[in-house]
C-alpha cells in the first residue's frame, strides 16, 4: 500500500507530500489510488488514476507518468492501461489496421505470410533476388530483418531499390499484390530521409523498432501526412519492459502501447520458438492488439522469431485468421528451392485456416 | 557457452549457422566469442566482438548489435562496452564535458550545486519565483523537474521565460552565474523546436530524458550545430535495462552510453536515497563517465533523488570534486526560508569539498 502511494507522488510530483499545502496539486496534480487488492502471497494490484492535464497530451509524458521514474523501483509491473477518451482525441493510433493491410494485400479470408529478409551481411542484390523468390512463392509481406541498417554490403537506398522492384516484377508475373518491408529504424536525423525516400522507391510499408528510436517516434510516422504506408513495429531493445520483476506486461507495450503508438502490426516472439515467450503471453498481446480502444483500429499480431511451418495446425487455432506469420529460417531449411518452401507454407496456411479457434473452445 | 554463441548470432545475421555457407558472413558479420570464463556458481563472463561495419555507423544500430534481440533473453547482461577508434570517430560525444560546465558557470574548485524546480502543478510564475530564489541562494544549475512537460499549468514557452528571466535577474544582483535548465523531453515534431526556443529565451542548459525520446535524440541534439547548451540527461523509464535478471550494468548503461550519445552530465538516483541503488552501482556509474574514452569527454555525475544536505561530509569522500549535487525536497524541509536553505547547501558543500576521496583511501 506504500508502494502505490508512493507511485501517486513520484510519478507526479516527486516531493515530499507532507510539505504540499495547494489543495489543487493534492486533488489534480497527485496521482490517486482508486482499488487496491492482495492477488498473491506477496503481490497486490493498484489501481492508480492520474488527470489527464498532467500527461500534458503527448506520448513521451504518457510513458512517463505511467512508468519514468517507478521504472527505478523494482517490482512494479504497468500491467493494464485504461486512457479516458480526451486523451485518447490526441492520438490517431494505426492508419491502416487490421483491415488496412487486407486492402493492401488483397487477401481477405486467411491469415497472411510474412518473412524476413536474412542473413545480415548479403549484398542489396542478392536481398532483391531473395524478395523476389519470397513474392513469386506467395509470401504477402517480405521484410527487411531488423538487422539490415544502411551497412556497407547492402547500403539502404540500394537495397530498398533492388527489394521493391524485385517484389513488383514477381507481382506482375503473378497477379499477387505482396509488399516489401524495409526497415527504416535510424538515427533521429535519417529516418524521416529514409522513410520518404522508402516511399518514393516503391516500398509498401515501414519497419520499425520503438525501443531503438522512442515510441513517439513511431507515433510521428505514422501520424505523418504524406506518409502512406503501414507500420510493423519490432521489439528489439524493449525486453527489459517485459521482467516480472518490473517492468509492463506483455498485454500493455506490445499490445495497448504499440497500437496506441501507430503500429498496424506488432511483431513479438512466439512461445516455442527461440524466445521464452510463453503462449499465455503471446495471447495476452493478441488481446492488446484487438480489446475496443475507441476509435483506435484494431491491428494484426505478427509472431515469429523461430516459428516452424509444422506448427501452423496448433498456429491457426491460437491466433485465428487475423494473424502474420513470420517464418524465416525455416523456409530456408524446408526445402533448397525457397518458391518451393513458401508454396509449401502458403498451402499449409490455406489449409489449416478454418480451424476452430481454441480460445473459443471448451478446456 | 552455448548462450554466448547465441547471442554472436542473434545479433547479427538471426539465421540458421548450418545453413550459412559465405565465407564473409562466417567470418565478418556473425559475431565472435573472444572469451568465456566462469565467475560464480550460475554466471559466466563472455567477451564477443562484432565487426564495425555491422553497427553501420549509427547510435541505432550500435545499440541495437549490443543488446537489440537478445533483450528479450532473460538472464543476459552488457557489463562493458568497448568501442573501437573507428566507431566512435563517428560519434562527437558531450559537447562540454566537465570542463565546459564549470567554464559557463565559472566555477572550477567545488562539487556545483543543482536542483530542481518543483512540485508539478505549480504555475510558470511560482516556478519563476523558486527559480529566483534558488539562483539568489547559490545553486548553480536550476533545472526543471523532467516531470514539467507542457502542461496547462504552466505551458512550457511561458515556463522557461519566467524562469531564465529570474535566474538571470538573480545573477545580476549576487555576481553569480546561474544557469536555468528546461526540460525538453517531449515529441518527436516538438522537441527541437523546444530546444531551439529554450536556447533564445534564456535558457542555458537543455534536460533530457533518453529512455523516453530515445538515445539517438540525445546524440543528435547534442551534436547540432546550432545549438550551444549543455545537456543533463535522466534516467526516467530507463530502470528495467538496470535488472539483474537481464539488461545493462549501471556502468555501461548510465556511465557510458550516455556519454557516448552526448551528454554533458547524467542524473541518476544516489544510493539511501527514494531510490534501491547502491553506492557500488553509484561509483560504477562514476567510472563509466569518466574512464578514458578516446577524445569523448569527460562529464559530471548527478546524484539526487532523495540527497540530504547532511549526507554531504559522506557524499564529498565518494564523488570528489566533480559532481553536481541534486537536492530537491530538502531544501524544502531544512528551513522555511529557501534562499537561507539554499545558502546552507552551498555552505556545506564548500566547507566539505576537500575531504580526501574515500575511493583512494585505504579500506
Amino acid at each position: 500500500l506504500q508502494m502505490a502511494n508512493d507511485i501517486c507522488i513520484e510519478q507526479t510530483i516527486e516531493f515530499p507530500i507532507d510539505l504540499v499545502q495547494n489543495e489543487f496539486i493534492l486533488n489534480q496534480v497527485v496521482g490517486h489510488l482508486e482499488s487496491f487488492e492482495k492477488i498473491g502471497d506477496c503481490s497486490y494490484k493498484a489501481k492508480i488514476s492520474f488527470h489527464v492535464d498532467v500527461a500534458a497530451f503527448e506520448l513521451t509524458q504518457v510513458l512517463n507518468v505511467i512508468f519514468g521514474n517507478i521504472s527505478l523501483k523494482p517490482g512494479i509491473v504497468a500491467s493494464e492501461i485504461e486512457l479516458p477518451d480526451t486523451l485518447l482525441q490526441y492520438f490517431k493510433g494505426p492508419r491502416f489496421g487490421l483491415e488496412g493491410i487486407r486492402r493492401i494485400l488483397n487477401v481477405y479470408d486467411r491469415p497472411l505470410l510474412g518473412t524476413a529478409l536474412k542473413p545480415l551481411g548479403l549484398s542489396a542484390k542478392e536481398l532483391g533476388n531473395l524478395a523476389y523468390q519470397f513474392a513469386k512463392g506467395g509470401i504477402d509481406i517480405i521484410k527487411d530483418d531488423h538487422g539490415l541498417a544502411d551497412q556497407a554490403y547492402a547500403p539502404f537506398q540500394e537495397r530498398v531499390k533492388y527489394c521493391a522492384e524485385a517484389v513488383q516484377k514477381a507481382n506482375a508475373e503473378t497477379g499477387s499484390a505482396s509488399i516489401y518491408v524495409p526497415n527504416v529504424t535510424s538515427s533521429f536525423t535519417n529516418i524521416l530521409p529514409r522513410v520518404y525516400f522508402a516511399q518514393q522507391t516503391g516500398a509498401r510499408g515501414l519497419l520499425l523498432a520503438p525501443g531503438l528510436v522512442g515510441f513517439d517516434t513511431l507515433r510521428a510516422i505514422s501520424a505523418d501526412e504524406s506518409v502512406h504506408l503501414p507500420i510493423l513495429s519490432h521489439p528489439s531493445f524493449l525486453g527489459c519492459f517485459l521482467s516480472p520483476a518490473g517492468g509492463f506486461s506483455h498485454y500493455a507495450l506490445l499490445g495497448q502501447l504499440m497500437r496506441l503508438a501507430g503500429a498496424d502490426a506488432v511483431i513479438f516472439p512466439n512461445y516455442g520458438g527461440r524466445f521464452p515467450f510463453t503462449r499465455v503471453e503471446c495471447e495476452n498481446i493478441v488481446k492488446g492488439l484487438k480489446v475496443d480502444l475507441g476509435r483506435i483500429k484494431k491491428i494484426f499480431p505478427m509472431p515469429g522469431g523461430g516459428i516452424q511451418i509444422e506448427m501452423l495446425p496448433e498456429l491457426s487455432r491460437i491466433y485465428g485468421k487475423d494473424v502474420i506469420y513470420l517464418i524465416g529460417g525455416d523456409l530456408f531449411r524446408h526445402s533448397q528451392d525457397l518458391i518451393e518452401s513458401c508454396r509449401y507454407f502458403h498451402d499449409m496456411v490455406v489449409k489449416y485456416k478454418d480451424q476452430p479457434d481454441l480460445t473459443f473452445s471448451p478446456a
